[in-house]
């Protein structure tokens, strides 16, 4: 493109709209609109299109009246409940994409898994005026967050529900991603199989307990109380777990995982053990396709979780009025290898 | 300790936390929490004892009080360059145990490597008044920083140095550590080896630069122009750089990849050839031991850099005037396998 005909595409001082997006891209507006605003119904390929649009053109939604009028940056909060989980890093990325195309800040913090503490950084996060939260909740009640619901603040939970206030919600499907596991593992032959997960307070938990109990009555199959076991996601936990369901005297023959945190370590246990033990883990996580085996998982889309909730928020902060939404986001199993191992004759 | 005593040594974070509150109650962290929120799981003996605790304290569960009061809830910033790399994760998580211990909130932010997102990230969180600041800068230049640090904002770097101010900073032994492993390499034969790693202006990946061809002169060999590609760590561009390196007339023989996001794409690349290629990695990553090979990295102490950099902040915020200091944190090899595989004969 020469100078001349960029300079006539761009006149000087205008900014770049969403119609130059869509019509760069191939697209319509409404496309390029769901993509800004991490709304579901565009596909992949598609969204990259756009986002190379967006980049190619410098593309940046204005939102400058309203960050003057208002006297400061817009920024919205994200609280994580632990930095350390590599699923919330592109949950976060995508967020973080989100409000930087709607020109606000992302700022995050941690509760490290502490209900009290979830509470301190969400009031802190409202009394530093963020415009809006993010939130992946370490507690099950929220009416602490209702005043400053009321006084404004779009406020959207991720991967775990809200606890007794209404609020917008976007979550994994946990029971069904979980059911289909623990199917995966039956079709395969098991009959005995091990549940280890998060501790049973966490929503999730008990969705994929619930998953995990509903594939085996599917199948007829008695679940042993010694099977199942919730608590932590620290290593030593989860191995003394694993070594009694392994090394009872009628041993499981495949064990199914509540999170990567927990596969991650089942993975080390199981390569010291000589004798073939099937694995499905719920999460996908960098590698599990490099490790030997190679592992099974349910694998959840973090990002499309991220920009479904950013999506969201930003909607509520330009001015929708509607009952509060809950959007679940599908699993996908993803086999290879872990998962169709089959049990040991007997 | 006397109050006087308390009130001198401590003007930053004087309000009673929750720890406060365990300490004097003989309990546990949990403990004290369920009290607060009102959870089950406490016997009535401990829930008094806690409450008696609450009261000879002043502990306030809600903060309202006191941000009215205080203005604010003491808080650190910590701004990233990157959400979704796994280094940053036991560095967050580090940075924020040292803020817990000292009452304080951890809020993070992301400059997503870029250094005008970088500068709006850091005066938006000092324009929301936090007490210090941790960053891992994405920039050369801070004098943007040289008025908020005037006004009283601590600031620390981490991971790559300030530019062009003065301030405490805390570094990996990023030349050491890569001398040792092209070093490594060169003593089990190898006498052509490529540096695949980060864009050039990034600090740390000049001074990986710059221990790859100090261990290569001082074993006496060449540097051929092709051998070096720095770029961005986007799996694409790596990819390319490898397969120019493993495909020319004079393959190389062994590669050093200069961080973490470019080892995995390495062993992606690598698993996917014939003929084995050593690789040594600057990073450790999780999983690393148990991919096949499993691979040879020269580790960094993450945690260590991220308590090192948040004890240095709360120095400074405790009143220390001193003049910056500067922490180089020893980064260790660690052989598993790719970085001790021989070159082919010839």
């Amino acid at each position: 493109m020469t100078d001349t005909a960029r300079g006539s595409s761009r006149r000087y001082g205008t900014r770049p709209t969403m119609k130059d997006v869509a019509a760069r891209a191939g697209v319509g507006l409404k496309t390029v609109s769901r993509v800004v605003n991490g709304e579901p119904g565009v596909t992949p390929d598609t969204e990259r299109r756009v986002q190379e649009a967006i980049t190619a053109l410098g593309f940046r939604r204005n939102d400058s009246a309203r960050i003057l009028r208002k006297g400061r940056t817009a920024s919205i909060g994200l609280v994580l409940e632990d930095l350390a989980d590599p699923f919330y890093g592109p949950l976060s990325r995508a967020v973080e994409e989100v409000a930087r195309h709607h020109g606000a800040l992302l700022i995050n913090g941690s509760s490290a898994e502490d209900p009290a503490r979830e509470q301190e950084l969400v009031l802190a996060l409202c009394a530093r005026r963020v415009d809006g939260l993010v939130v992946i909740p370490a507690g099950d009640d929220h009416r602490y967050l209702a005043p400053e619901i009321a006084a404004g603040v779009a406020t959207v939970f991720v991967d775990r529900p809200a606890g007794r206030i209404e609020a917008d919600t976007v979550l994994s499907d946990s029971f069904g991603g979980s059911r289909d596991a623990v199917a995966h593992l039956i079709a395969h032959g098991h009959r005995r199989i091990g549940f280890i997960g998060d501790q049973p307070r966490i929503h999730t938990a008990k969705e994929r307990l619930r998953g995990y109990r509903t594939a085996m009555a599917a199948a007829g199959l008695p679940v042993d109380d010694a099977w199942v076991s919730l608590g932590t996601t620290e290593p030593e936990r989860v191995h003394t777990a694993a070594r009694a369901m392994l090394d009872a005297p009628e041993p499981v023959t495949a064990l199914f995982a509540g999170n990567n945190r927990v596969t991650v370590t089942l993975v080390r246990v199981l390569r010291q053990r000589t004798a073939p033990v099937a694995l499905v883990g719920f999460d996908d996580f960098e590698l599990a396709d490099l490790v030997s085996p190679a592992v099974t998982v349910v694998a959840q889309d973090a990002a499309r979780m991220g920009r479904t909730a950013a999506g969201l928020l930003f909607r509520r902060l330009e001015g929708a009025d509607e009952p509060p939404r809950r959007e679940e986001i599908p699993t996908r199993l993803i086999a290879r290898g872990s998962g169709e191992i089959r049990p040991a004759r007997g």
